[in-house]
This record gives C-alpha cells, sequence and structure tokens, in this order.
C-alpha cells in the first residue's frame, strides 16, 4: 500500500444532495512543493487501484523524480483508502452516499489547493478513471492545470462505457448474497462473475487469440480469468460499486452546465490524450471527438494488443515507454 | 413459431462419448425438391432463434422463392424446438448430454441427405452461429455444398468470443437460483443480467453514442437494456447454456484431425464471408483469417454500427440488402 497520508475534510456535502460524513482523503507525496508552489504532478488512483498503484514510475533519475517535483498521488472517495463503504464508520457498506467525480473534485482541491498550498500544477496524469478526474481538474482548474495526461481515459463516461458497466454491476448484483449491499458475508460469486465480465472487455481479440495472456505469466486463458475473479473477491463489493457509480455519471459537461465540448473548450493546459486503438469502453474514436474540442489537445493513441489495461503504469514496456515520453514532453518542454 | 415438420432420429451418439435420447430435429421447408434433387437452400438457426426468424426472407418474387428453391429451414439442438433441454423427456434440464456442432452435423446430414433426399445444395447460409453451423456442412460435405454465405459467423469460435461467452454464462450461473440447472422456476436474475451483459457486446460505440436504439423503437439506452433482460427471461436458461455450449467449443477443425487452415482448405463452395466491421465477437480480423484459408472465399464485410446485430435477417435494410445482394451472387451466377 506504501505510507499514506491522510486529509480529514470532515462534512462533504454531495452533488446528490447527500453528505459524506467523515470524509477523508488519503493521499501520499514525494519530493518538496517549490518557492513557486508550481512544481506539483498530482495523479489519480483508477478503478480498483490506489495511490500505490503508481509508485514504481517514481524515483531519482526518472521523469518523475522528487527531487524536481512535488508528486502528490491522490486516493478517490471509495476506493478502500479514502472514506468507502468498506472502511467508513458512520456510513458503511449500503448506507454510504452516492458519490461523483465532481464530489472528489471538491475534496481534491480542498487537499491540494488548501491543504498542501499547491498554486499551479505542472501535470495532472492519470490512467483510466484516474485520467477522468484529470480530466475534471483541468476543466475546473484551467489556470492552475498547466498539462494533461489522459492514459486510457475520458472526460465523460460515453453510453458505450456505461452498458459496459451495466453489464459488470449486473453480474455482480445477480448474487442474491449482495443483498443489495446489505451482505454479512462477501458476494464471492457475484464478485467472481463481475470478474470474468470484465476480462472480456480490458483485452483486445488479438490478445486472446495470440495466446497473449503467456506475457502476463498465465499458462491458460482459464487461468487468467480465475486471477481476474479472485482479484475481485478480494475487493469490497459496496467499495466496487461506490466507484461504478462515479465513473458511470463522470462528465466533465457537469462544470458547464451540461455541455461537455463547452467544459473541454475551457480547459488551458496542454494536453496528451493517449488512448489504445483496442480499448473497448475508452474507445479511440470518442478520445478523438474529445480531442476535436481542446485548444491544445494531441491525440496519441496507444497501439497494443492489451486493449485497455495497454494504459496501466509500468506494465507493459512499449506502452510504458511511449506514457514517459508524453510525460517528458509535457514536464520539460 | 411457423409450422414445422420434425424429424425423428432416435439415438444420437454424441461427440462427448454420451447418447442423446429420441433426437428430434424440427425444420421447416418451402418448394419442392427439384428432379436432379440439387435446388436446396440450407439455413441454419441461430443462437436463441428458431427456423421462424427467417421466414421474412422466403417468398414470391424474393431471392429465395420457393418456386426455384427447396428452401429448408433447420432447427439446432437445444434451441426449445429441437430436441433440448427445455423439451426432452428422458433426459431434460441438467440431465441433458453436451451437445456441439459436430453433433449437429450429423443430423442435419441425415436430415438433409437421407430423410429429404437432397443431393446437392445450392446454398448454405446462416447469421451467427446459423453461419457456424454452415461452416461446419460446407467443410464436412465439400463435393456437395455449392456454396456458402455466412454472415456475422466464424468457421470456429475464436478465444476472444469464447471469454465473452464465458462472460454471459458466469453471469447467469452467478444467480444461486439456477442451482446447476437444477432449478424449478426460472433464473429471472440471471437470466436479466445474461442479457444486459450480452447487449454490450451486441451493438458499436457508435450505435449507443448516437442513440441509435431510437432506430429499433426504444425511447432510452434503459429501455433497449430492459428488453434484453426481458427477452433472456423468457427463454429457458439450460436451453441457452446448451446452445452456449455448442457455440463454445465450435470449430471446424475437428472435422480434419484438430486443424482449422485444413478444413477450411478443403471446403470446395464458393464462399461469401459477411462479417460486420463493428461486430465484437465474432470479428472482422478474424472472418479475414479465415477467409484467406478459402479456394474460393470474398470477403464483403457489412459496414454498420448494428454490430453483431447488423446481420439479423430482414432487421436493418441496408444490411440486409447487401446479404441479399451476396445470395443473389451465389444462387444466380
Amino acid at each position: 500500500m506504501g505510507l499514506c497520508a491522510f486529509y480529514r475534510l470532515g462534512e462533504l456535502p454531495l452533488v446528490s444532495g447527500e453528505t459524506l460524513l467523515e470524509t477523508c482523503i488519503g493521499y501520499q507525496t514525494f519530493g518538496q512543493l517549490n518557492a513557486n508552489h508550481d512544481n506539483a504532478v498530482v495523479i489519480f488512483s483508477y478503478y480498483s487501484g490506489t495511490h500505490a498503484s503508481y509508485l514504481p514510475l517514481i524515483g531519482s533519475g526518472k521523469t518523475l523524480d522528487p527531487a524536481r517535483w512535488f508528486i502528490v498521488l491522490v486516493n478517490k472517495l471509495g476506493n478502500g483508502v479514502s472514506t468507502s463503504p468498506s472502511n467508513s464508520v458512520l456510513q458503511p457498506g449500503a448506507a454510504f452516499p452516492r458519490v461523483t467525480l465532481l464530489d472528489n473534485l471538491r475534496a481534491q482541491e480542498r487537499l491540494l489547493f488548501e491543504h498542501l498550498g499547491i498554486r499551479r500544477i505542472a501535470l495532472a496524469y492519470g490512467w483510466s478513471m484516474g485520467a477522468m478526474q484529470a480530466w475534471h481538474l483541468a476543466v475546473a482548474r484551467p489556470h492552475q492545470v498547466q498539462s494533461l495526461l489522459a492514459v486510457c481515459g475520458s472526460a465523460r463516461c460515453w453510453p458505450n462505457n456505461q452498458v459496459f458497466l451495466d453489464g459488470v454491476r449486473a453480474a455482480l448484483c445477480c448474487d442474491a448474497q449482495f443483498a443489495d449491499g446489505h451482505y454479512h458475508t462477501p458476494p464471492l460469486r457475484g464478485l467472481a462473475a463481475f470478474g470474468r465480465v470484465y476480462a472480456g472487455w480490458a483485452y483486445s481479440a488479438a490478445f486472446f487469440r495470440e495466446a497473449r495472456w503467456r506475457d502476463l505469466g498465465f499458462d491458460s486463458l482459464e487461468a487468467l480469468l480465475v486471477d481476474w475473479e479472485q482479484d475481485h473477491q478480494a475487493l469490497d463489493a459496496n467499495d466496487l460499486l461506490s466507484a461504478l457509480h462515479s465513473w458511470y455519471h463522470a462528465d466533465v459537461g457537469l462544470l458547464t452546465g451540461g455541455d461537455w465540448r463547452a467544459a473541454l473548450a475551457q480547459i488551458a493546459a496542454r494536453c496528451i490524450v493517449m488512448p489504445c486503438d483496442n480499448d473497448r469502453y475508452f474507445t479511440l474514436e470518442e478520445a478523438a471527438l474529445e480531442v476535436a474540442e481542446l485548444r491544445q489537445g494531441e491525440l496519441r493513441p496507444l497501439i497494443s494488443p492489451y486493449g485497455h489495461c495497454a494504459g496501466a503504469p509500468a506494465r507493459f514496456a512499449t506502452a510504458s515507454a511511449q506514457i514517459d515520453s508524453a510525460m517528458q514532453a509535457l514536464l520539460y518542454p
């Protein structure tokens, strides 16, 4: 998990009208904020991931060198580190309110600009749902976000992506033991079904055809699918569905009266948008539609059979090099 | 359902080593077999479809004119018309043995060449799983199948397609009420989850983005998904999983010692292979790999946001015209 600090905000009013109690954001920093308070790199957690997922990118001599950058890894609400159904004392499990990425944004703004005292962010970056949060910050703070690197993650959850999410949610909720979130023991069948359905969306046809699961250390396709099942059985079902709700309803347009194009036009940051050509839910075509609305947007697709997974930090050498190269272009222009 | 005749084969030895008892194939014919016994057009049922699905294609003045062609619509085992878990008296429900497309082929050969007395088939055609059966017949009877029209359906179930099937199966089996097939009342939650997960694979990102569900008469995306749920709740879970087993294990290579390339090279028929560019499980790229092995194979993709559904008989005007044109090219060369 890595060492983690906690910023306690207390009550957070939510877009839904509900209130999140005892709100707490788990985060980790590397390096020091400089005198101008403008050397921050902010990195957002992805679905079922924590701040720890990005640790391999950070270190002396790397692009994200703590000697040069003040690096902040932020955990989103519902990921099991920040306030979540699985760790909330006052609103546990099914009592957890409906949190969106706008609610995360408000909490993250307080952490970054008030608590940590950042004035300008040199780079906002994330993979997948992490990218979605970075998009939101770039829209909300056009004068404080200098660059954006969005890897396999869109500015809004497009309907195709929503249908995918509807499917994995249905597979999980189909387990009667889930009991609308009021389970006492984990709904293991539902979590396994969630993982197995999800796996089909995570890679490309070529990945499966060419048995590229061998690259990941598996000796059969079934072994890969069982691994996806077990990974999800280790997670909390309400946490998963809370973050899924945030993902499903993500839309930078909510910051500009419902107009996502206007929201993107508002971004001042230099942006590199990096979908994978084989991503089945954060599609290349929809990334291109978003880039078309940007003032300074560049589409740099990852070409990879790993599909959505191609963009995972430090997972695949070729894609990782391309992500690192984009990061360098943005941080050392 | 349409009027249906039944051909009773009795005991059918299966590839699995089991025996299907009281085997019965439901079929419907139009027109007359000619003196040479070579004017047959054979059309195979698709997943969760029956012979009735193709009725709109048949009629006086149409390409499939019964005045010219002896048209045979065949129901596959497990579809609820031919012998299936839902209608078998001796092997009902979970007691139904594991049937593959090779088993279907053996039963279909007896129906076509023995019972109906066909000598040569002018056209073998099907959509989706229907195409898979047509591929099998073209491989097994190279001198008796003159042409093949395979719409959105491959000669083998590629791993990407298997992973998709694994997902929908997991969603259904997640319902404890399914009870490994020993249910007394239908597992409605599981069937709904099956339908909802399936829907995400059936169309393209553009279909969802452009709200093309309006073309289908729905007033919201949710209404479309609920329709998929209800469609599947009306089907029998064991029937669905029996046909899914056949689909998952489909492979013309089983006719030639495991070598699918050798099997395709054996086909003498003139073939038109018609995947949809946006089909997510019967992919364009895998159709192209199969066509490359054919002696007389032509790849004619459907370009459509309807994805796999584009190839459904008589459902979408543009694709239907393209399918009809291919059928004409094969029947009236």
